[in-house]
């Protein structure tokens, strides 16, 4: 499940993420509440010259609940998607707009962003598991069909759990994502697989040292 | 020390958190800052069908503060408790409605939910180790005390940390909690006990085999 | 770069955090948004008798963004600096105060309290790497310059990311902090500097053994 795009003349329900041209690091997004507050905000920034294209303009179903960052690795030697760990971002300013007190907030009139500043390790609520699992395989499965032959190693499902603990995927890394960072020395869900300290790194080579002992090695490269 | 715990005609002091009858998992709670609100509140979850039996509802003094799960391990062979780690949970949707413009928050008009979807690592100030540590032992004394053999192995207890460094214990659980999952390869304080990778599962495993060593395997089954 | 410092008479741009003498552990400060805030705010202390000498009272600019404490150690046998680590605070009441609704944290009026509770580990973004490693050897240098020989072993500079990933320096320890209690068996940075588990304490005594095989003892103590 992904969330909803909508267009400049559809009517919104709840809130908007509007994710200008060359949105990127955080920066560049708004959130709006009515088509009309869209509509309005981004003339206000074509006028000022900031947007220019406004057809590439992306607006989307603002979910409302929590960011995790899910870290797979697929192997094809061992046909076996692995869940390697997850993360939460710490971002500036908005981790840190709630040292400062509500009345002054609003009087200093900033608005939140989200640069990426670090990562900070999270494990999953068990119940969750089995469905992040399998957004990791319907994402193996499909790039496979898609893109043959699909997905090889490390990538990352960016979801946003509401408060009914439902999954939403926003955005996708094809590649060791920053996250893992956290766990070179293995995290609580590589231990599960290996019982040693499996870094990404480390479990690329591994892959390939399987893939070569089992004459696989064009499974793995591409 | 735990929070008070309010009849419907007491008068509250400060907030009140109100818990109603199947309250689970971070939902069915609400905070309030007087008896009227609470009574007005109440009256219409019954008017509309929500709650049958207010006398089934617990109203707590709401603790201000940062909550954080204390994870020990008794060992009845040693005679030790041991603390084994800490951990912070990770709730939709409030964990995530700080990335909405307080203005937003407003008009959408959502009050925070508290869905587990994760948790947290964290290490405590030293100096509040020796509290941890005494009301850690006073669990273990008064199991003993009125459910002999008293608590055997991990168990958890779920405080709030006040602005003066207070703490206050909202909720036990007499088993392995799912913060520990952070801990696969051994915590912290684990390792300072062990000094070698040490989960619950490999702890509890330890204490059964030294039970056996000991011949003292009753004092660890039940 | 560290923030502007500011005096009774000079007019503050944006926010300023304001330390009365005696701050301690988070306690202590209050954020004002103006120089007559300011004055009238400490004239209402000084009135209550809580503030005895205005002199000793520290403005500072208030550096929005979010924290966070870089963790070193300056090797000097191998006259290397090492990144150990980094970790966020967990403090009292204001990483709580999110969970309460807003109508109800304005009822109760509370202004966010800073007292440390424990320690977060995270992983910096790699791109802030190099600047952080600059501010650690900028400080390494300084301290050989006026107060030779200079820093040995662990410390740690506290800083503020800003939304453009910039980093100021508000803070400074010469000693081993809390937060690298995270590390007791390495950091995601220790691994890849030793490739085996690293505490502060053994680093310590490792540069300690290092130093007697290398006829060098002199250099690290002073």
């Amino acid at each position: 499940p992904t969330p909803t795009t909508y267009s400049l003349d559809s009517e919104i329900d709840g809130l908007a993420i509007v994710k200008l041209p060359g949105a990127k690091g955080g920066r560049g997004y708004f959130i709006a509440s009515s088509l009309q507050e869209i509509v309005e905000r981004l003339r206000a920034l074509v006028n000022r010259g900031l947007v220019s294209d406004v057809s590439k303009v992306i607006i989307q179903e603002y979910l409302v609940g929590v960011t995790a960052y899910f870290h797979y690795f697929y192997s094809p030697v061992l046909e076996r998607l692995e869940i390697t760990g997850a993360d939460i971002r710490y971002e500036s300013d908005v981790d840190g707009l709630r040292r400062i007190p509500i009345e002054k907030l609003k009087e200093i009139g900033v608005e939140p962003t989200f640069t990426v500043v670090g990562n900070i390790p999270v494990v999953l609520r068990e119940s969750l598991l089995p469905t992040v699992y399998s957004y990791g395989e319907k994402f193996v499965n499909k790039t496979k069909e898609v893109l043959p032959p699909g997905v090889v190693g490390p990538f990352c499902l960016e979801g946003v759990v509401d408060r009914d603990a439902n999954i939403k995927i926003f955005e996708f890394s094809g590649r060791i994502v920053a996250g893992t960072n956290l766990y070179v020395n293995g995290s609580p869900y590589t231990y599960l697989y290996w019982d040693e300290p499996m870094s990404v790194g480390r479990r690329i080579a591994r892959e390939i040292r399987l893939a070569v002992e089992k004459n696989r090695l064009s499974s793995v490269i591409t």
